[in-house]
């Protein structure tokens, strides 16, 4: 038993991967070599279809998983959610993270932590989840969030949930993905500068003022309850995209009420209901930002979650101009979510 | 005639997209409803394969186009390539850009230019056009480039291609996009910003920097003849992207001379043919980033092509954080693309 967990641990070591920085826009690229084996596996993988058979989630024998971080159950005491370390991690637990300098670039271990959280259900996805369930998904990540955010090699958390073989989902079975690493991501930092700003120029939250603007329009409500709106925001990247906000400003998810995760998991599944029947179970990828855990006073930030539907592939345009082409009205996109 | 020229200037009209200002990060985002009809649209959209019926390239009679604006003949005077304006352009010619508020949004007219460049014969793409034909398409570019760079609707123009169904292509038939757009894009902003600060710290540019360290180390290098180098960047976003860049210091791809659009064409088919027997014909996006043309001083840029593989899909993590996950590391798969 000692002697296979030592195993686990070089294993574990030879997949640690690199985060290389871009020397001229300064982002940051992961390259993670433990997730593919040889270049002859790309090729496969170009007809990679969504697996059918046996399901690590529900099998957890062959998940040959380190142990559960973190477990829920149920009244009759079988397990309803559980938190493990993802088998192939982007990111990895090092005790220090190593710099390299290759002339003009630099680099760094991704070092970090991958972790999956899973409810039992295999074909119980959002829409089919009880509130109670879905906020118990929030709720393992406030968890973990808790546990993770004061670690030296961790200045960002996020979760995400891919949905679809488009959404680039590997598996049937429910599951978020959350990533906790060293570096404040480039998307968020946009984010955070523009919010920055804003507050110094408008002494206002600019998530604070979309929203009311939004609930005063009303045109680009797909649904909201207390806590929570969900609207269709004005500059869509994507057709359909919807993101929900807390109606109060709160820049730390971290510190939401226990009211609040059910709340959320309640908008969150009213949401997820339409892209399922309206949208014909479309693939989408949904995400959770957050204001860095490094520390620094991010008050001017509101946490919040963004879902982008794949209706359509990100092509050249998208890739060279980071422009994204949305052939849709937000207004009109909403009001078809709405419909019952 | 004239009748039926009216008509479509009024088509044309309704077809003008939006862009719109995400009031937190600043990016743009267009709306270009021109493209897609009713929010059903979507739902057959995701099951759209690439058109195996009449080529609408092949067939120009069913193609309802504006006349071509550039023509390339051959010396039996049948055409070889054609440059068009888009049937459904993500921005479109306008007189003047109407700007509009709604509360902190902000959004402008999506004026523009989109023209497509069309090479003659439906089934050879770039590994099997003839080198000459190859320069061809960046001789037209230059050409569009040099007539549109003055307008005044127009700070940015960039060439695209988009191969293969995973690309985000709908059409088999080879063909380049050339968008002339009024706003400097977020992907080019963060390359000039990241180049400029390079310069003023360095003395010199970050891009002939990367081309010394390429040519001394090698590892990455996929090809490379008297003027352009093509390798894996340090930074991959993806994996097997390739970037070409001019060995000499050039910020303008429009003052390219006719021996140096020669040999941009000789490389660009040497590493598509890699990709093409290498990586099975896999789906890919190539984007040329140059300058932008808004009578500014650019002279710390260098203007190269990237190519991105479609090996994986963009998920939540990559859309969430802007950073993009690469399997397999730059110098195996410069290794891989090199095999002969």
């Amino acid at each position: 038993m000692n002697l296979k967990k030592t195993k686990k641990t070089n294993e574990e070591k030879d997949s640690v991967s690199e985060l290389r920085q871009d020397v001229v826009t300064g982002d940051w690229v992961v390259i993670a070599t433990g997730r593919a084996k040889r270049p002859e596996d790309y090729l496969e993988e170009n007809s990679k279809k969504l697996e059918t058979k046996i399901c690590p989630f529900c099998e957890p024998s062959i998940r040959e998983q380190e142990p559960d971080t973190l477990v829920y159950y149920k009244q009759n005491k079988e397990w309803s959610l559980k938190v493990f370390p993802n088998k192939y991690p982007a990111f990895a637990r090092s005790k220090r993270i190593k710099h390299r300098e290759e002339g003009i670039h630099f680099a760094m271990d991704g070092v970090g932590y991958h972790e999956l959280i899973v409810t039992r259900d295999h074909d119980r996805g959002v829409p089919l989840l009880m509130k109670e369930e879905v906020a118990e998904v929030l709720d393992a990540f406030k968890t973990r969030y808790l546990d993770l955010m004061n670690r030296k090699s961790v200045n960002y958390i996020m979760l995400i949930e891919n949905h679809g073989e488009k959404s680039g989902a590997s598996l049937v079975h429910p599951h978020w993905q959350m990533f906790a690493i060293p570096v404040v991501s480039p998307g968020i930092k946009l984010e955070l500068e523009g919010s920055k700003i804003y507050k110094k120029n408008k002494k206002s939250c600019v998530f604070c003022d979309m929203l009311k603007q939004e609930l005063s329009s009303g045109e680009r409500i797909v649904a909201q309850n207390e806590s929570f709106l969900a609207f269709t925001p004005f500059a869509s990247r994507a057709a359909f995209e919807v993101w929900i906000l807390p109606k109060k400003h709160q820049p730390y998810f971290e510190r939401i009420t226990e009211q609040e995760e059910f709340e959320a998991a309640e908008i969150l599944k009213n949401v997820l209901e339409k892209y399922n029947t309206n949208l014909k179970d479309v693939s989408y990828n949904m995400y959770l930002q957050t204001a860095p855990c490094d520390g620094k006073d991010y008050n001017f930030y509101h946490w919040h979650i963004e879902l982008i539907p794949k209706t359509s592939v990100w092509a050249g345009f998208e890739l060279g101009t980071g422009i994204e082409i949305s052939t849709i009205e937000p207004e009109k996109a909403a009001e078809f979510l709405r419909k019952e």
